[in-house]
């Protein structure tokens, strides 16, 4: 898995940093958090393909959020995608996109599955290998937080074993590693775990908790995750700003993090006032130490 | 009289070129000539205030030439600006402004004028100092071409005779320049262009057309022009494609600007599959000698 921010700046755009979106990449499918105006060119930029886009998860309706989506749509048809597409946000994203699609007389090729959010989210989407989580946050418009949490993956697969035991190479390996070699009917009468990959390897799990206040489902949905990645778009003497515009202050974020017990917490979503970020460092890392500020291009490997 | 090239590419983005929008800058106001996505960054990037734009002229609903307003006209929003901004476009100009405005739940403190073209085009706006003209050009969806036209200004005030008369300098002057010393009482006597700046000088005239194929409407926008930006998507062997998109090659552009009697052309909109325009240049010489191709950030001034 690798998390790639390609804008980290928030609503006032500035030379600095791009608007909000995040890409998670996995197995070659991307998954895109938000979508402000000009990701496609950041998307672009980080050599990111088209045909590997599967998920559009969207936390609000904000401009600064959803700017990017009508060109994003427009090119994804420009490069004659076929596959479909996965978009998921608050209740008024269809509508949304599909206004703009009726107002520019664009169509598209391929198709649009939406999942609306509404009420306090829950599971959006279980599947073999990986599990969508949605949270209701607290920001004035409905806004939603994301967990993309990869299922358990099986334990190594013992390949010497498996040539010892004249084990055909090819998709039977995958199967042993997946299954055991009870159920395909190989090496009877071995222990389980000498071919069967049956220790199983926990998955990965990615937060994304913006535009918010501090809130439960932020810790929620950040609880033990590999990587938050948490608004962060003032530093603490504008608590104040913070909470009449409905976001966190960098210690506030800290605080959601520490108590989410999240492994690695990635600040992002500055106002686009700070030049020099070191003093939003420190704040929070008196409050979660190692604490990481994102910058737009910040990449990070998980277990690659 | 400064003409910005905000963005020179056309609907797939480029990694070189921005999408389409230039700038006209004349005593500190701002006309904006299409806003595809990014450009607000584009505009910022080259020091443009966002206080001084009075005019948005839109050429057509097409996503490349539009996608970028939502997001400047909320940029103007978040910097406090009051003063009305004008928006000129094609039918469904304000439906789309106003959807998104709508679906993305803003406001805007400053009144926005719309005025939607149809037919054939005509004046959109006749004051003091210069007109704006739109023609409808030819492009599948209705598209307009527009010309910035100066009125003649004054010849230059004769500062030797006014301070050797004794006129106090002041408003005066000015009153004496644009109506002439004897309807403002000065001078008795004198012959009329002592002072007055009765020899007038021309305006400036520079035409926008894009996107279209040739038609009579571009050489009219065009005509005598001190600066005609033409739309030049493809290179002559690619005919075919310009004609099934609606485009013009750059043979084709130079020959409006040569009917036109422009006395520059400016090309723009290229194709994204250009990297060296070196090839296009030459094709498009051979028809107007001296033809300029944008990129972004080429700035024209005239008269300053």
């Amino acid at each position: 898995m690798r998390i790639i921010f390609l804008g980290t700046g928030s609503a006032m755009p500035s030379p600095r940093r791009s608007m909000p979106a995040v890409a998670i990449v996995r197995l070659g499918e991307v998954f895109l958090l938000d979508c402000g105006e000009g990701t496609q060119f950041r998307y672009r930029d980080e050599h990111l393909r088209y045909s590997r886009l599967r998920w559009l998860l969207i936390s609000h309706l904000h401009g600064d959020h959803v700017l990017g989506l009508p060109g994003l749509l427009m090119s994804l048809q420009m490069s004659e995608r076929t596959e479909p597409l996965e978009i998921v946000g608050p209740e008024g994203i269809r509508e949304y996109v599909l206004a703009n699609r009726r107002l520019l007389r664009t169509e598209f090729g391929y198709p649009l599955v939406f999942t609306e959010l509404s009420g306090d989210g829950g599971v959006v989407y279980d599947g073999p290998e990986y599990v969508i989580e949605a949270g209701r946050l607290h920001h004035g418009v409905p806004t939603f937080g994301f967990a993309v949490a990869e299922k358990d993956r099986p334990g190594p697969f013992d390949v010497a074993a498996a040539r010892a035991l004249r084990v055909p190479e090819g998709p039977l390996w995958g199967q042993l590693q997946h299954l055991g070699h009870e159920l395909v009917g190989v090496g009877d009468g071995l222990p389980g775990r000498v071919l069967a990959g049956d220790e199983a390897r926990p998955g990965y799990r990615v937060a994304y908790v913006a535009d918010t206040r501090p809130c439960a489902n932020a810790a929620v949905l950040g609880r033990g995750a590999d990587v938050l990645i948490h608004e962060a778009t003032f530093a603490g003497d504008l608590l104040s700003e913070a909470k009449a515009k409905q976001h966190c202050t960098v210690t506030e974020a800290a605080q959601v993090g520490l108590s989410a017990g999240a492994r690695r917490l990635v600040l992002t979503h500055f106002s686009s006032r700070y030049v020099d970020l070191g003093p939003l460092r420190r704040e929070a890392d008196e409050v979660f130490p190692g604490v990481e500020l994102a910058a737009d291009g910040l990449t990070i490997s998980l277990g690659e």
